[in-house]
C-alpha cells in the first residue's frame, strides 16, 4: 500500500497524531453522547475508540508482539467490526446496548494498546520496521476513516435530541451562491486509480484505462439555495425526476428536504454540528442521498459525474493549474460544516473539504482487482455490491487523508453520511447507430 | 426503436402470433393457479395476461382510436404496472387478493382489446402506420417480456404447493457435464450497443465505445454438476467467498443450494415447470443470485465477465463463427429448462435460451442515455439503480425477443429468474504501477 | 358434548343438511374468489370447504373406517388447521398460495368423504353410533363454525377489490333508528354456563356459580346513527375515551370509522355482502373491535356487560318471556346483514342474528375447566389466552348454531367478524369501604 | 387514596425517604449504564430518575407552586412516560438516543424540583396539606414502582453485556428445594379489593364479593429445581402444555428455559443482579412468562390461581396466623434476589418480596370501577386490556410499597419482571350438570 520510507520514529511521530486526533474529537462528548446508537449504520463513540484500537491489537500486536495476549479476551468479540476471518463477532445493530466498557475503560484500553505499539516500534530494526510499516499505515488511515465517521455518527445522534445540542463551534455568517461555472475536460483513452508509491487502499488499484468522451463538470458543487429552487419547483413531489427506488423512498419515508433539514414557520433550519441554524443559502447542500443528487441533476437537466470522469477531470485540471498531483488534502480547519466555494477561478472548487460527491457510478472492483488475503483482504472487497462510489473528502475528513483516487461509497439511500452534488455534462458517443430503442 | 418496414397485413399478423403466445402459455392453468401472487415480485397470471392488454389500451389505443374510452375504468387502475405518469395504480404486493376479474373475464378484456387494436391497425394509411409502428412493435416486445414472466412467476407458485403440480412436459433424460472450454478475446476499444435499425429498448442505447483488456470466456454455462462440487466443498458455509451483502443472505435466509433445490435422504431435487426431479449434473445451473454466482467464481479462482465483455466476446465469436450479428435467438421448443452445452466446437455454446448470465455490471445507463418523453420514458430509465445486469436469454424466454445487445436485470438477490453462470478469466490492466493498495 | 338420542336416520339427515349448507354458502363464489386469501386471519373458501371435510375424515374414519388411509397424504398435511397432536401443517399464513386442489378437487374430496361417513354411519349399530354420535356431531357445529367464517372471510376478501363486487342478495330500504329502553336484571348468585343435555363446547362448561351485583343490559344494539354521532364528536379523535392498546391501533392503523366504512364526497358508504351501500342509521354497527366498543360506551358513559352479566340476564329475561330456554337462534334468513331492532317491546332485542356482542370479559376458562384428551382437547381450551368473549351470534351465524352460553372469541383489535355493541350500566357492588384509590 | 394523617414533617420525611432510595439505587450505575435502553420496554435508569421527578412537577408543582415554570421545557416532553392529557411526549421506544441530559444533568433537575417541593409543603396549613396529601402520596408510590423497574431494566441491560457485569452485591450458598405443602381455603362468597383507609391504587377497588369454590394454595413457590425438571421432561417442547400463544413464543423465540438461564457446558447459569452463577435448584424461579408458568402447571397437573383466588387465600391465611391484615411487606434487605422457603410451616410462605406470582386472571377493572378526572385518571385504567395480573411482589420491590390487594399486571408474554410461579389446585364447582362440553 505504501512505498513511503518510514524509520521509527516518523512512525511514532505519525501514530501520536492519528491517536491524538481521535481523542481530541471525542473529547466534547459526555460518556452518555459516547454510548448511543442511534441506528443500525450509527456506532457509539467510544465503540469507534475501542475498535480503531483493537485493529492495532489485532493486526499488529498479535503477529509481532513476544508473548501476546489479548488486552481482554471479550473486546476482542465485542470490537471487531465485520471481520469474519478473525472470529465470531457482537451484533452491529446492538452496539447501543453495551454500557461497559465505559468511555473512561476505553481510554485505558487505548492507552495500554498505545504502550505496546510504541514499545514494538521502538525495538524494531529497519527491516523489520520496513516489513510492518504498510499495516502500521493502514492503521493509520484506518483510524482516520473512523475519525470521519466518529463525527457523522455523533451528528446524527445529537440530531434526535429535542435540546439540539452543540458539538462543538460556531456556524460562519451566511452567505450567498457563488457563480456556477464549467470545466471542460477532454477525454479519450485515460487512466484511472492510485498511480504512485503513496499508500492507498486496494480499491484504487489496479490502475487502468477507461474510455472517456468529452465532457464538462460544473466547477462548484450545488448549493442550499439552488437545492431551495428545486424543492419549490416540487422537487420532492415529481415522479418523473426519479429513480423508481428513491422515489419508492421519498414516498415511504417522507422524504421532503435534505436529511437534517426542518422547517419551522416557514423558514428552513438545518441541524449542524454547531447547533439547529437557519439553511444558509451560499453553502453546499449536503447529507442528500445518491437518489436525491440523482433527481436534482435531473431536473437540472443534468447528470452526475461518473467516478473516472471525476478522477480524471480533477486530475486534468489540477495539472493545468500546476498544483501537485493527489494533492487537494483538506485545509487543517475544523469547522466541521463545507464552506462556500469562492469567486470563480477557471478551475475546479470545492472538490475536497467540503461534501463527498455522489457520482454516478456503482462500486465495483476495477479490471484486475485483487483482495489481499487473510482477514485483511476483508477490508475493502467483500462491499463492492449495492453501493455507489463518492470522490472527494468532506469537511469531516481527517487531514491527509483523502486523494484524487479515493473511493468513499454508501448505499443510494443513505443520508446520514456528509455527501453532496457536483452536476457533470455531455459524455455522449460520438458514434453514428441507426437504431432509437424506447 | 425499429425501422422495420411494417405493413397493415405483417403488423396484424405478428399481433395475432404475440398476443396467441400469451393465451398459449396460460393454458395449461386453471383459474386458481392464474389467482395466486405468491410473493411480492411475483404477478398472478391473469394479471399478466391483463396488464399486456392494458398496454395496448393504453399506450396505443388512447391517443389513436376514435372515440375512446377505456373497457373499464377499474381497469385502467388494477393493470397499470408502475407507469407513475398514466395515474395512482393498485398496489404490487396485493395483486393476489383481487379475485375479479376472472381469468374469464381477462380472457374477455383481451378480446375487446384485440378487435379494437385490429381495426385500428387495418384503418391505418401507410404513413399513419408507420408513425404508430414503433408502440406497436413495443407493444410486442413488452408482452414478450411479460410471457417470460409470467412463466417464471407460475414457476415459483407451484413451487411452494406441497402437492408438486406439474406446468407441462417431460424432464429429459439426465445428462453429464460437457467439457469446458475457454474462448480467448482480444479487447481493445470496443463499441458497445444496439447497432442496426432492428428494434431494441432504449437501454440498449446509445452505441459507444468501451476499452476492454484482453480477456476469456468461458464457453459454457456452470453445470448443476459443477455446483454440487461447489456445495460439497463448502460453498455456502465460507465467508471468505462471499460478498458482505451475499453472505448476509447466506446466513439470514438459509441459502444452501440454489433456489429449487431441495435435499430428500441426500438426495438433491429440483422443482422445474416439468414437475420435481434429481437434479441432472449435466443441465446448467439455474435459478441462482448473482450473490452466489460472484461466490461460486471466487470458489473457481474465476470471475463474472462484465455486461461490455459478454457482448464483445459473444458479437466477435458470432462474427468469427460466420453467424448473424445479433443472431442466437431461442429455438422454438418449450421444453422449459436450459439444454446440456452439447461438445465443445470452438465457440461459445449456450448463449441464449438456456439461463440468463450474471454479469458483474450494476445496471447503469449507457453515457449519453436519454429517456422518451411521457409515460413510456418510465420504460427502463427509472429502474437503473440497485440492480445488475444479465445477458442472453433463457429457455423461458419468447422465440426472437433477445438479442446479443439485450440487457436483463435483477436485484443482486433475486433467485426466481431462470439465472445461470458462465465464467470469465483475465482482463487485467497492461498499465505499472508502483502501488499495491490493501 | 350432547345426550340428544341420534339415530343412524336422523344423524344422516343432518349431517346432509349441514354439508349441504356449506356447498351452497360457497356457489355464488368463482373458483378464483375461493382461492384468495386477503390476510393472515382469513382462509380461502376452498380451504374451508376442505377442512371441516377434513375434520370428518380425521376425527371420525380415521379410527372408524376399516381399512382407513387418507384420501391424499397431503391434504392431512395441507387442511390441518391448528391440531399439533395430528401432525406437522402447512402455514396458516400461506395458505393464500396452494393453487390446488382447485375449487372442484375439493368438491370431489367433499364427495368422496361424505360417501364414506355416510357408509360408515348406516353400518352402525346403535351401541356404536351412540359412541359416535358426540364426535359426529361435533362435526357438525365445526362446520356451522367454518360456515360463519367462510362468510366473514369473503366478505373480507371482496372488501379489497376496487370493482367492489357482491356475493349475494340486496340490501333492505334504510331505516330510522329504533327507540332504545334497558332492562333491569335482578343479580345475585347466579349460575353460569351451558346446562341441559344438549350439545355445547367445552368453554361453555361447568355449569358454576358467579355473583353479580343488580345491573342493566340496553333491549338493543348501538345503531349506526348513534355510531355517527360518537364520531362527530370526536370518538376516534379523543385519547381520553380509549384504552391504552386500542388508542395505539387508532393511531398505527389511522381508524376513523367502523372496519368497512369509506367517506366518499362527505357520505359514509359501508361494504356489505350485498355490495357497497350509504350507512343504513337505523341498523346495528357491526364490524367494530372491541376497542371501539370500549370507547363507545365510555363516550356513552355507559359500559360493556361481562359475560355473565350477558348471559344470566338474556336468560333471565326469556325466562321471563316464556321463551323457551337456550332459543334465541337465528331465523332460517339470508340476508348475511344485522336487521333493525323494531320496536321496544319490553323485553331483550337482537340478542341473536345481528351481531355478535363484545362484552367485557377476557376469554378464560370457567372454575373448573377440563379439555378433553388427545387432538380434540386443543379445540378451545388452548385459544384461552389474550382475547375477548363476544356473545350471542350474527346475521351470517348458521342456524341453529349459536346459544345463550355460547362463546366465541376474538383479539380486542379484531374488525373482521360481524361484531356489534350492546350496552350495559350499573353493577357497582353495596359494600363500604373508606379507602378510595387512585 | 389514603386517610393517613400527614404532617408537614412526615410528609417531607417521607418524601426524602423516597427520592434518598432512588438515588441510592443509580448509585452503583455509570453514566453509559445509565443511558442505556436495552429494548423498547426498558427505559434508561437517568430516565427513571427524570420522570418520577417529572411526576412530582407536573401533578404537585404546577398546580400548587406560585408562579410555576417548567424546570425545562423540553424535559416536559422528554420526562412525559404515557400521560395523553398532558400533552406530546417523546417516543418511548426511543428513550435510549437521548444521550443528554446526562446522568448528573438528572442529578441537578432532581435537586431543583426537591427544594421547590420541600419548600411547598413547609409553606401549607394543616387544610392545603389535607387537599395535596393524596397526590403527594401517589408520587411516592409512583416512585416506588419506577425503583423497582429500575432494578428490572438495568438487570436486562447488564443481561446483554459479554462482560457479565455485576451490579451489586454477592449471591447467598445455594441451597435445597424446601418441600411443598398445601394450604387449604375455605370459599364461599369473599370481600375482594382494597378495604381500609390507607393508601392504594384505584385498580383495587372497589372493594366488591365475588364467589369462591374451595380451593388449595401451594405453600411456597415453584423452585428452579421443579423447574430444570419440567425442562428434563420436555417441557418447552411438548405443545400440549401450552396455550396456543405461548407455543408460538416458544417457537419463535426460541424459548428453552427460563428468560436469563443460560447453558454452558451442560450446566444452567443464571445472570442475576449479583452476576452470572449456576442455578441454585432451591430459589424460586424467576423471569418466567405467563404462558411458561401457565405450561409449567399443567405440566403439574394442577393450574395457576386466580387472583381472587391469591388475595382472599393470603389474607385468611394471614389472619389465621394473627399477623396484620395487609402485611407481608418485604423485609429491608437488598439481595436483589428471591430467597428459599425455608422449613413449611403451616402457612403461605413467600407471598411477598421473592416474586411476583401470575394468576390466571387478565387484567380487568374491577365492578363498579371508576377512574379519577384528569391526567391522574391515565394512571392505571386504560392498561385494563391484554395483560395478566400478578400478586404478591418481588425481591427488587420496594420496602413497605406492597400490599395484599395489590394488582400488577404484564402481557402474557412478558419475562424480564422478577415474575414466579404459586400453584393451585381444586376450585371446581360443586353444581351438577348433564352435558358434557368438547
Amino acid at each position: 500500500m505504501t512505498a513511503t520510507q518510514w524509520t521509527a520514529t516518523s512512525l511514532l511521530g505519525r501514530y501520536d497524531e492519528v491517536r491524538g486526533h481521535t481523542e481530541r474529537l471525542a473529547a466534547p462528548l459526555s460518556p452518555e453522547d459516547q454510548t448511543v446508537q442511534s441506528m443500525p449504520d450509527v456506532s457509539p463513540t467510544k465503540w469507534h475508540r475501542a475498535h480503531v484500537t483493537w485493529f492495532f491489537e489485532t493486526f499488529l500486536l498479535a503477529d509481532n508482539e513476544a508473548g501476546f495476549s489479548p488486552y481482554q479476551d471479550t473486546y476482542w468479540f465485542l470490537f471487531n467490526s465485520y471481520y469474519e476471518a478473525v472470529g465470531p463477532r457482537y451484533a452491529r445493530a446492538e452496539r447501543g446496548v453495551i454500557s461497559r466498557p465505559g468511555a473512561h475503560d476505553v481510554g485505558v484500553y487505548r492507552g495500554n494498546v498505545d504502550e505496546r505499539v510504541r514499545s514494538l516500534i521502538d525495538g524494531l530494526d529497519q527491516g523489520s520496521l520496513d516489513k510492518l510499516a504498510d499495516t502500521i499505515e493502514l492503521g493509520f488511515h484506518h483510524e482516520q476513516q473512523h475519525q470521519e465517521l466518529l463525527l457523522m455518527d455523533i451528528k446524527h445522534v445529537l440530531s434526535l435530541n429535542p435540546l439540539q445540542p452543540v458539538y462543538a463551534g460556531t456556524p460562519a455568517a451566511p452567505t450567498a451562491p457563488d457563480q456556477l461555472g464549467w470545466v471542460e475536460v477532454e477525454g479519450g483513452l485515460v487512466e484511472i486509480g492510485h498511480r504512485d508509491a503513496s499508500f492507498s487502499f486496494d480499491n484504487e488499484l489496479p490502475l487502468h484505462q477507461a474510455w472517456l468522451e468529452p465532457y464538462r463538470l460544473a466547477d462548484r458543487l450545488v448549493t442550499n439555495g439552488e437545492w431551495l429552487e428545486f424543492m419549490a419547483d416540487g422537487g420532492y413531489r415529481r415522479a418523473d425526476l426519479w429513480l423508481s427506488d428513491g422515489w419508492g423512498r421519498v414516498n415511504n419515508e417522507g422524504w421532503a428536504a435534505p436529511f437534517y433539514w426542518a422547517e419551522h414557520d416557514g423558514v428552513w433550519f438545518e441541524h449542524t454540528l454547531n447547533g439547529t441554524w437557519p439553511v444558509d443559502p451560499g453553502l453546499p447542500v449536503s447529507h442528500v442521498s445518491h437518489y436525491e443528487a440523482d433527481a436534482y441533476a435531473t431536473w437540472a437537466g443534468k447528470r452526475l459525474p461518473t467516478e473516472a470522469e471525476w478522477e480524471h477531470g480533477v486530475r486534468a485540471d489540477s495539472e493545468r493549474a500546476g498544483a501537485a498531483s493527489g494533492a487537494g488534502n483538506l485545509a487543517d480547519t475544523e469547522t466541521w460544516h463545507p464552506r462556500s466555494a469562492g469567486p470563480a477561478n477557471g478551475h475546479l472548487r470545492q472538490v475536497s473539504g467540503d461534501c463527498w460527491e455522489w457520482t454516478s457510478s456503482a462500486y465495483l472492483p476495477y479490471p484486475g482487482f485483487q483482495t489481499a488475503g487473510g482477514a485483511i483482504g476483508e477490508y475493502n472487497g467483500k462491499f463492492m455490491s449495492g453501493q455507489m462510489v463518492l470522490r472527494g473528502g468532506c469537511a469531516l475528513t481527517s487531514p491527509g487523508h483523502a486523494r484524487t483516487s479515493y473511493r468513499n461509497f454508501f448505499p443510494a439511500g443513505a443520508r446520514w453520511a456528509m455527501s453532496g452534488v457536483r452536476l457533470a455534462d455531455g459524455g455522449a458517443p460520438r458514434l453514428s447507430t441507426t437504431g432509437t430503442g424506447a
